[in-house]
């Protein structure tokens, strides 16, 4: 007999760091109701049957009317009994999306603020939230290093026992790896 | 007026990836119930308000007997409407432990097999779920490499305007970046 209780118990987040690497500008947003002045990247919930990468994406068009493609997952915080989330836990997920507009229409629900901002000058913002700061480094040291240093990309699994395809999120590996050890 | 829905949407699952450095044996299992001879590591559901290093913790000691402890988030699943979720989406995390104990008691109710594998051997095993290959080849890869290669650790947030203390889980810089690109 199965043991899995049959109910959700988590929240789940979406942020977009919509980053252009040829100007090395980042959208960021400003809430209109909470965290009021503080910096974030746009985002919001994840609908149930929706990938973490399309959440990011309709977010940030919804938010601020910029288009954009998914490249990677960068971090996940945990949290537990936010008031958000109604007493339950709560992941958030920050993924790196690449622009395709760069028109903003800010959604006035939602947001006080919008703009392209140069991400030196987010990383020594002192009104980021503190997700946004870090997330803003990281970010930094991928434009320099390479963002196959911090990227999580997608990969496809197939679909197996548990039924339906799926997507994978964690670091890739380098096309070529040296020469397998010997085995023992 | 917030346009959060109040109500959770996803099951969280995290396994236990534990892996031993010194004698590079990895801790898998074979389920009793579902995915009968596939290899895969230890693990089970969040519980609310329960960090995931710790859910992995506990998971790996509930099925097996050993004891361990959290090192980092190494990747992360999502899939939609899974039976075992209800047709809910389901996100699944694996972390890394640095097992503490060795000796396998292995839980009858859950486990068919339990046993300590040379990560080489399941990185080439052909029974072993598809997240379980490619972590496994991931966890080859830091132990040649670095382990900071491919580990998200975990930072403490403090409580914010959010409410309380949280973890985020992302790539570790290294200690002494670069010099600070000029300000343009």
């Amino acid at each position: 007999p199965s043991r899995l209780p049959g109910y959700a118990t988590h929240q789940v987040g979406v942020a977009g760091a919509v980053f252009d690497e040829s100007t090395r500008k980042i959208l960021v947003v400003q809430d209109r109701n909470k965290l009021k002045n503080m910096w974030k990247f746009p985002g919001g919930l994840s609908e149930p049957g929706e990938d973490l990468g399309d959440t990011a994406v309709r977010e940030v068009f919804e938010e601020t009317g910029v288009q954009s493609e998914f490249r990677s997952l960068l971090s996940i915080r945990q949290q537990h009994g936010s008031p958000a989330a109604f007493g339950k836990s709560d992941m958030y997920v920050v993924c790196r999306l690449q622009p395709r507009s760069f028109h903003i229409t800010c959604c006035r629900h939602e947001c006080l603020r919008c703009e392209w901002m140069d991400l030196g000058d987010l990383v020594r913002a002192e009104n980021a939230t503190p997700v946004t700061s870090r997330v803003a480094r990281l970010l930094l040291y991928g434009h320099r290093e390479g963002f196959d240093k911090v990227d999580l990309p997608a990969q496809e699994l197939p679909a197996g026992a548990a039924g339906r395809p799926s997507k994978l999120y964690l670091r890739a590996l380098p096309a070529r790896p040296g020469p397998e050890e010997p085995p023992r």
